[in-house]
């Protein structure tokens, strides 16, 4: 799109201040806030900050957007990795954490109706006595409709999937100001084009999510968390292979490496042996638990496994995780001062020693700090590049790091990104996992936004339409 | 897109004749098999047949085609349900069952490689001994290019998911004749659109599917199954909802109304009691199931639940769900010489009694012979409406039966179509189910195929670009 005047940009906010008030916010401090997520990208704030109440607020800021070609930009919690909320070329950014209410609970069908703004925390807090839970977990409180539209998951995607499985219809608004509803409650369907996976992962390029129908689990009758050293990151990947391919129904498998059990060490005052270390934990009845960690236990035990621990009660779990719970500020903690930058490598399973292997390589080659974890049931790892944002020789040596990673990843067969998204920091990469593919995702972008309004710059490149 | 002049045909079948000799077929009786699936709907028999055998043919065919504005429809086996082969716009077939190679297995990764043409049974003979499978279960031994092209599930859904949770990266031709690659082998990704999905139940409409990678499962280390009688269908209901509530992992659980009881019985010479009946299949370790059938007898029993009956072995399992293996042609033979048509309603499992009760009084209300099964763990439910084709006011019933199907699964918040798609024989009820969201995908079909040569005239109405 071409910039716009800021005559033009002017007037919108004028028609957007007469209508919100308050609620249309222009001061730099707002502003600067919703330009920047939790990622090292530069804060690039929007002209001006809506906090809409509804779909027809979010609608009404649209169709005013659209009619100048002005971009819009969601906004959540802001707890994005890759720059997804920074207002690049400008323009209003709609913050939904207004709309935070919890519409409709279905404890006989295992799903529910959320506005965008409701965050998970919210959520399982409210589901809480009703024996059902939403379980994707990034770590992060964000907002479900950042969560889809990032296709967010973490560490519980080795059982539940991720946003991507758990989404069954979204609200949009889309460019034109017209509102659709993408799915329906029934668990599986047929229909026609599945728009409800086209919007989850969108980034808010094709339209901004407003409502979210979610599926919801049940709670495991039992859980218990294991966790175990091993010779070498070999040894703990072959050890995830085997019970993966057991069909064991883990609930979560974490992995984290010497540097990183040795950061987690200093930081929570642990002694944990300072290995490459697999953290279990395990969900169901009371004698398939029983089960799986006798299965899993034997499994490690083939690999070289040392000093295999289980605990069974909330509070001896919570410690026996301790140290997953802890990594990034562990990480940080490395070198006080210094800022992480989080990578997000996903390769086939068979690949992830190969993968692991050279990346603490590249660490070593390129003279950084990175400890390593990683939610290996997936094929998933992060780095955690800590470095001193003022030096620019380093943090250049800290995007070499991430670059080599990124190619590497998509030559095994795997992506750049397992769930932090594109933003704008992985555009290049994205156009190298996807190639010829790339041509029907600019397609779909020129027929749902021709204009060019909606979160532009952000994961592909594309120009209005003249 | 315009009808074409029998010359432009006439001089594409040409250039296909030179190029594929004998593997381009215009004899009546191929093209006749061609132009018909499972359906009740016509044979709309295309203008020719051309036997592919590589993707690079596919592109050859799909770029003659697309220079002349003629249409193009893929054919797997054709053993879809809503007319989705018939060339209704004339036009070229592409047959891909000989495009019948397993390009990889890759048991470390539970993931595989194929061509479109190879079949679901086919992949699983080659994953005997690998202690892995394929488990989606349409029924027919369907292509998994057709499978993926239609979101097909079956039994097996309410464990497994369907294709769309199954299909890992689709190579397509484009309507351009471009070949792309949809995603990669990693187990999740936040890179761009996902275009996997989007090609997974779009029919054939956006481009045609060439090759597939595939998830696989571990086979489970035991299975058993059980059979229960109930009073009513609300309790058959309500079990099915208690049971998944409780978090049980079911192998798969089945539905047969009474008249569908009577009509095995008959057929299979069987003694069952004639009364609702749930069939359960369990998949677990040996102490796991022993816990599932346990659990599941004692809440069949709260619910009036009789003859509670299981069993372990092969043969025994295969006895105890004969009826329900048997369900179309046991519903056939209720009146031998006449067609059954196949409903596909699916809902919300809490609706799922309201839907099925309804339902049996429409067939009631409607004279007609519709005995039920269904995949009541994701509340799908088919009728088999067992009519005299040649009596045409019956088929006006019927139709009418299979209307009121949808308009009233839609009305309870669930879909037209929980597997069979939409062909051509859904269209006013896939924008009945959709409304304004018909709009994107309308304007994605343009991007993708705006000369409208990809399968037309199925999923959506949409005339060719001018």
């Amino acid at each position: 799109m071409n910039a716009k005047t800021k005559g033009e940009i002017a007037q919108l906010i004028a028609h957007l201040k007469q209508r919100f008030g308050d609620r249309c916010a222009l001061g730099q401090a707002i502003r600067d806030q919703h330009g920047k997520d939790v990622s090292f990208h530069p804060t690039r704030p929007p002209d001006a900050v809506v906090f809409a109440q509804s779909t027809q607020e979010v609608a009404a800021v649209v169709t005013l957007c659209h009619a100048s070609s002005i971009p819009v930009i969601p906004f959540g919690t802001g707890t994005s990795c890759e720059g997804g909320v920074g207002a690049i070329e400008g323009g209003i950014c709609i913050d939904l954490s207004h709309m935070s209410a919890i519409l409709q609970v279905n404890t006989a069908d295992f799903d529910c109706r959320v506005q965008a703004g409701v965050t998970r925390k919210q959520l399982n807090a409210e589901l809480h006595g009703t024996g059902l839970h939403f379980p994707i977990d990034p770590g992060a409180d964000a907002s479900l409709g950042g969560m889809a539209s990032t296709r967010a998951s973490g560490t519980n995607a080795v059982r539940y999937g991720t946003m991507r499985d758990n989404v069954m219809s979204l609200q949009v608004v889309m460019a034109n100001g017209e509102v659709i509803e993408t799915g329906g409650r029934a668990k599986k369907s047929a229909a026609g084009y599945d728009l409800t996976r086209l919007f989850t992962g969108a980034e808010g390029t094709l339209g901004i999510i407003t409502e979210l129908t979610l599926r919801q689990h049940p709670l495991p009758e039992c859980v218990s968390a294991a966790r175990c050293g091993f010779p070498s990151l070999e040894a703990a990947i072959e050890t995830v292979i085997q019970v993966i391919q057991a069909g064991i129904p883990l609930g979560r498998i974490e992995f984290l490496d010497e540097l990183q059990v040795t950061a987690c060490n200093r930081y929570s005052k642990l002694d944990l042996p300072e290995m490459p270390t697999l953290f279990f934990e395990f969900q169901g009845s009371p004698a398939s638990l029983a089960e799986q960690v006798e299965m899993v236990e034997a499994i490690a035990d083939d690999n070289g496994g040392a000093g295999y621990t289980s605990a069974t009660t909330t509070e001896a779990r919570a410690q026996l995780w301790q140290a997953r719970h802890d990594v990034w500020w562990a990480a940080l903690a490395l070198r006080p001062g210094c800022q992480g930058i989080p990578t997000d490598a996903c390769v086939p399973i068979s690949k992830l020693g190969e993968a692991a292997a050279a990346a603490q390589q590249d660490v070593l080659d390129l003279g950084l700090i990175a400890p390593m974890c990683g939610h290996v049931g997936d094929g998933n790892f992060h780095l955690c590049i800590v470095v001193n944002p003022d030096d620019a020789e380093e943090m250049s040596r800290a995007e070499d790091l991430n670059a080599r990673l990124m190619r590497r990843a998509i030559s095994l067969g795997g992506t750049c990104t397992g769930e932090h998204g594109i933003g704008y920091g992985k555009l290049d990469f994205l156009e190298l996992e996807r190639g010829l593919s790339m041509h029907a995702m600019v397609a779909i972008k020129r027929a749902l936004d021709p204009r060019n309004i909606m979160n532009p710059g952000k994961v592909l490149r594309f120009a209005a339409v003249p």
